[in-house]
């Protein structure tokens, strides 16, 4: 068993009608509240005037156009509003992209310098204002973890930025909120769900439990999504993949595990810092070529128990033709809810990858420590098998 | 999807050497600390002096003797203590006995009246001390929760005591601290996390995730049990029991599913508050047959299930007989891991079940909702059949 530090401060209210634990919720920290969101949809399915409403006794300010790669230049518009305004606490309402900005938001309200240092060197957050989070997508996890991943479009960057402070103090799931997501975002939600959990699963060691936890968060990923896409109003089916969200990037699935580089995540990034692409649809595209290139005599134990586990392939196959079936699979499986095969469809070229495979060794985890380990040949040689 | 609010603010702290982060951990948490222990264990195997050696710079104040079900008298001493020398923080070393005891200390220490009626009514606690754990048993999850189990002597009763306030701040954990726990104690509770998983795992509602969490936690505890009564010093098993141990108690296990009253938990509460028996092997006796009483038509898919994936049962057999099967296999599992399989062995008779069941009816959570609904005469069912 490796050594582990979990820590998991935030609280998770979960049900059809969470919303209206706002007031309750968020009693005693203060008057000034900054709501950030995205394009608009929070305005037309009426979460915002809901959570207005419930807020009618505060002075409610709003920072809305984050976009779906959130960049520094709105997080410093936030930055600004706090200042200015003296914000004592910040909601975003939204998906993983407007949480992860109301982190870097709550960060840079407190420092003194340009919010971007605090990307670069995230040592230097020393004070956050409390988040509340109103979550209305299943994908990203950001309303159970202390990061977020912030785009800077000037120097083609994007990058982590992370701190125990960032935990949000609350998150409010309603998994209503997500019937009115769209199939594409439902989809890509899913397959970001589903990459987390196999960044964590597809490892050296496992234990029992943690294995057990993998292989439910892939099962609920592969059973309800789906169910969703045929009928967006199955709650069952979007409050199961709504809870399987906030697990996928808290830590509890690798809690005694080896230590994983999130190769995949460290791959995409680079992909959509240059094409701005939806995150979990390259990442969809990345993991099966990433399995496969990954796929040795060492390595196909591994993959097979994904793939017996999981897919329900024969136990008592030998492990190479099951690893090969489970990767097949999982082709097979992100194709079944409507993303894209390949990065040319989604309009990348190779034009890049030199430079993707440098600045993922500069900037990212040490993939030399990924169940097979990756050098920038193999980075490369990933990305040429994923165009 | 039932609604659920999840709040685990405790920082896990896994690994071997685990304990020398405790002056890192504790730093800012005052000067004076009173250690919180069991029969002396902690002190012939080092563990004290260590944990002496690395709080060298605070005034530390002792507590030992606390009872494997701990007494309220005890409890009283140890607040006693905390308001005499004005002690700022609690360290429990020991398993959930000292745990449980701890937290009680810790509300009593800020309670004018007698630590009892924290006991009896828990919305008293207000205030409390913080908490560090050292744990050296993998049984109650108390490490990970917001509760405790007292025993009141006088009026024979066992109680719980519970509040958000009662959350340890950190619980430190070395598997090589499990390892002096004798066979029986091991074994006993290694069917307190069994009984911890399955009062949550067999409700009418499941859902994907979380079924996989304690089919997880289930084999967890199949698997690795006879690994450490085979080999005290199997560490990985021992850890992987210690990680267990956490999620068994802590809510995470229940999310999204249909609440339980944890009905052999109730009953066996007063079995050992009359009778001061152990409580993993009052569960272990007690949960095939309740899980037997609960067997009917409607009942069996759920425990056939858990016979399938759990003990590998065929899953194309009737329903039914996966379900009686499965019972019969929960008994054997707690036989071969040496607990005995009545009550009887335990040095129990029927002279209180009259009052034992007023009790539970009186006292616990409404059994009306549980997976079979269990009135007076189905808790005298369940422990005569215990017999």
């Amino acid at each position: 068993m490796h050594s582990y530090n979990l820590y998991l401060p935030t609280r998770l209210v979960f049900g059809e009608g969470a919303i209206e634990k706002l007031p309750e919720l968020t009693k005693g920290f203060g008057k000034k509240v900054l709501i950030v969101m995205g394009g608009g949809s929070v305005k037309r399915n009426g979460i915002l005037d809901r959570a207005k409403e419930l807020l009618k006794d505060r002075k409610v300010f709003e920072l809305s156009g984050v976009e779906p790669n959130p960049r520094i230049t709105t997080i410093r518009k936030g930055v600004e509003i706090c200042k200015k305004e003296g914000i004592e606490w910040l909601l975003p309402i939204g998906a993983g992209s407007v949480i992860d900005s109301a982190k870097a938001i709550a960060a840079g309200a407190f420092y003194e310098g340009d919010a971007w240092d605090l990307v670069l060197d995230s040592s230097k957050i020393k004070k956050a204002l409390p988040i509340f989070v109103v979550l209305t997508n299943a994908a990203t996890g950001s309303e159970y973890d202390a990061g977020g991943v912030i785009s800077n479009l000037e120097t083609d960057e994007k990058l982590p930025i992370m701190s125990p402070l960032l935990f949000p103090v609350a998150s409010i799931m309603d998994p209503a909120y997500t019937c009115t997501v769209p199939p594409k975002h439902t989809a890509a939600g899913a397959a970001d769900i589903f990459s987390h959990t196999i960044e964590q699963y597809i490892v050296m060691d496992g234990n029992i439990l943690t294995d057990a936890m993998c292989e439910g968060m892939l099962k609920t990923v592969i059973e309800c999504t789906p169910r969703v896409l045929k009928n967006p109003n199955d709650l069952d089916a979007r409050g199961q993949l709504m809870m399987a969200s906030s697990f996928g990037c808290c830590g509890l699935l690798s809690i005694g595990r080896s230590p994983s580089p999130w190769p995949c995540h460290g791959i995409e990034h680079e992909i959509s810092a240059w094409h701005d692409i939806t995150h979990g649809e390259g990442l969809a595209v990345i993991t099966p070529h990433w399995m496969r290139w990954s796929l040795t005599e060492k390595t196909a134990p591994r993959l097979a128990q994904y793939g017996v586990r999981v897919f329900g392939l024969d136990p008592k196959a030998p492990a190479m033709e099951n690893a090969e079936k489970a990767i097949e699979k999982t082709s097979e499986f992100f194709r079944s809810i409507g993303i894209p095969a390949t990065l040319s469809e989604l309009g990348v070229t190779d034009e890049h990858f030199e430079a993707m495979a440098d600045h993922v060794i500069s900037h990212w985890h040490p993939l030399s420590a990924a169940f097979r380990p990756i050098d920038r040949e193999g980075i490369l040689a990933i990305l040429r098998a994923s165009l």
